[in-house]
């Protein structure tokens, strides 16, 4: 019997893990009806939120996000992957604890979306990638920010050879704080959490080169060198900028400099008009604008080809639609993957994603820049201290 | 007797060694009446020019800048520097021949203003401050740049605690050509001249980076790392980023993370509206526009200290009056230092001169980017190839 009604979505279950505020947005965008954006082939079930500290926080956290009542309340992570009826762990704790409650998420036989950086090692990384390979598992870095329409443009703009082949990239993601006085409380000051600028904000610049040199036969960098400024009596970080060099590989003529800035204390826009993100290519540039997290606009400056010759710019402006942050995107490609049984993303892909753990373990080692044993470990399980979690 | 007469200015005589662009540009400014910028304590006289190679060459130079008829022209440099009527030489020579040039006028007892790089190496460098000091002449790197009365300004604003303590400097002078075909004969691609983009280009990034973070009781930076791209088939660079700290010091309440950048091939303001140098302070930024080596305007953006909300921006342009290029500010810093005895400019110190060719050395050094034996040797006096001079 043939239909013309149109095909139901393919609908993914979600089980979240941790309920800090991104857990909270991440809740917020699967509520938001997918037809808002235009997606009609997916759709999105929040049925299950763990705290690992109690149920009523967890039922606290449904209730705040306006989940169904369907959505069930539980008191520890074992209790969530435990559940037959979550498809995808989405693992929102602090960088520190990233390994271990991915881990349990797959050892499960659970799909993972985990926040960003994947984990605090290349190591941990690794085993997470083999254990997902293994179990035949779809995994994600929750690098959201690949996911937004203005970055799948500006990435097809490149690929279209709009400014051509590219030769340097400047960006930056620093969020202006006094770090000691206005985040003495967040997770960013936090050395057993993992903070720092470095491995919170310094991944989204050095995604931003990745994405727009991509694709690479090998998208690891020929050279890493690296600045870092420590957070006074914290452990961690406050500001590192990373110059690093990428070889020479078609259609680029030159090897591709790269500078990946982060800090909690300067400001990549200080005054909503300075581009966050430069992609400088052989004949124009694109310059992104907002946060370099969720860039709202860009411009392209086609250049002309002769000394002292400015170009004309052309600008697009991009708004994350249906009262939705953002994030609703990356959950769409973690549907499609599963729907289509694929364990890793071609846009996040498990190469890139260790490429710049890789990155951060460089520029770690080379500043002494090290957490606790505990946090580092590849074992698994570990248990992390009760305080941390 | 009293007299209510102005004073005459002191008027300091000129000599020019070699006949290039720079030379010409040069010429011409030293030739407009100081008082159209309102200079009146000093004045220039060009009294002699010459070429290397023929009088004739050195004659038509006079010719085409205006000079007065008493200007003489040689036709060798040993010729200008016995000229009893030069006060200062200024060397306009190629990179590759400062040392020479520079030492043949301090040796004949001349006061030295030298085009930059004011060496190729600092082993050279450090030998003319010896003989500048030993023989009590007056020698200056021609940084022209620090002496307009934008640059004045902008370092006034940061000394005044505009912006506060600085805490991070983005510093950019990328021309945007195919340097290949477009400076196929320019000193810039040979080097036998010690062209490339660092010594021409790059040199002035990192003068931004040295004055806006000046005074310090010793301006090197405590790390240099850099990333270079060659120039194919050239011998020289044609990109070159350096990433520099700068150790904690008063008022600084961190240290400081500063990129200098430059390149033939990228372009540092591609529009006409990005800025070339950035310089970021706990309170604010100054963006500075136009070319880094004479900006047109700067910015400077007051930070509300709070997390996510930007700052006003207020505006300053600048044009250099008087028709002139903008090198005439050097020139009267040159009489100025002359006519007060001093043999080094407060504004452009030979602490901070060498320190920046000891910065271009370790980069240099770093890359294996080394010039003929010849260009580097620190002897004297040694005879340069004919086609090269």
């Amino acid at each position: 019997m043939s239909s013309h009604s149109a095909p139901v979505p393919f609908c993914i279950r979600w089980g979240i893990l941790a309920t800090g505020s991104i857990a909270e947005t991440f809740a917020k965008d699967l509520l938001v009806d997918p037809a808002s954006r235009g997606v009609t082939d997916v759709s999105h079930s929040l049925v299950a939120v763990a705290s690992s500290r109690s149920s009523e926080i967890a039922s606290r956290f449904i209730n705040k996000v306006g989940a169904p009542s369907s959505c069930i309340a539980y008191g520890s992570y074992d209790a969530l992957v435990a559940d037959p009826r979550v498809d995808v762990v989405y693992i929102a704790s602090p960088h520190s604890h990233h390994y271990q409650n991915a881990m349990l998420g797959l050892q499960a036989g659970k799909h993972v979306l985990c926040e960003k950086p994947l984990t605090v090692t290349a190591r941990q990384a690794h085993h997470l990638v083999e254990t997902a390979r293994a179990r035949e598992r779809f995994l994600m870095e929750a690098m959201w920010t690949r996911f937004l329409p203005i970055s799948a443009q500006i990435r097809q703009e490149v690929q279209n050879g709009a400014i051509g082949p590219v030769i340097r990239i400047f960006a930056d993601n620093s969020i202006g704080t006094n770090a000691l006085k206005e985040l003495k409380d967040s997770y960013l000051t936090k050395k057993e959490l993992a903070g720092g600028a470095l491995l919170d904000l310094g991944v989204y610049p050095i995604h931003w080169i990745m994405q727009t040199l991509a694709p690479r036969p090998d998208p690891r960098p020929s050279s890493i060198l690296s600045a870092t400024t420590p957070l006074l009596g914290a452990g961690v970080d406050e500001s590192t900028t990373i110059l690093m060099t990428f070889p020479v590989t078609s259609p680029s003529p030159v090897s591709v400099q790269a500078v990946a800035s982060s800090s909690l204390r300067a400001m990549a826009d200080p005054d909503g008009h300075t581009p966050v993100v430069r992609i400088q290519g052989d004949r124009g540039e694109i310059q992104i604008y907002g946060h370099s997290w969720c860039p709202s606009k860009y411009r392209i400056i086609k250049r002309v080809q002769q000394f002292g010759i400015i170009g004309e710019a052309e600008e697009y402006e991009y708004h994350v639609p249906g009262g939705a942050h953002g994030l609703c995107f990356e959950a769409d490609e973690v549907a499609r993957c599963v729907r289509h049984e694929r364990h890793e993303s071609a846009v996040m892909s498990w190469t890139e994603s260790l490429t710049v753990i890789e990155i951060l373990d460089a520029v770690r080692r080379a500043h002494g820049l090290f957490f606790s044993e505990i946090v580092e470990s590849d074992e698994y399980p570990v248990t992390m201290p009760a305080k941390m979690n």
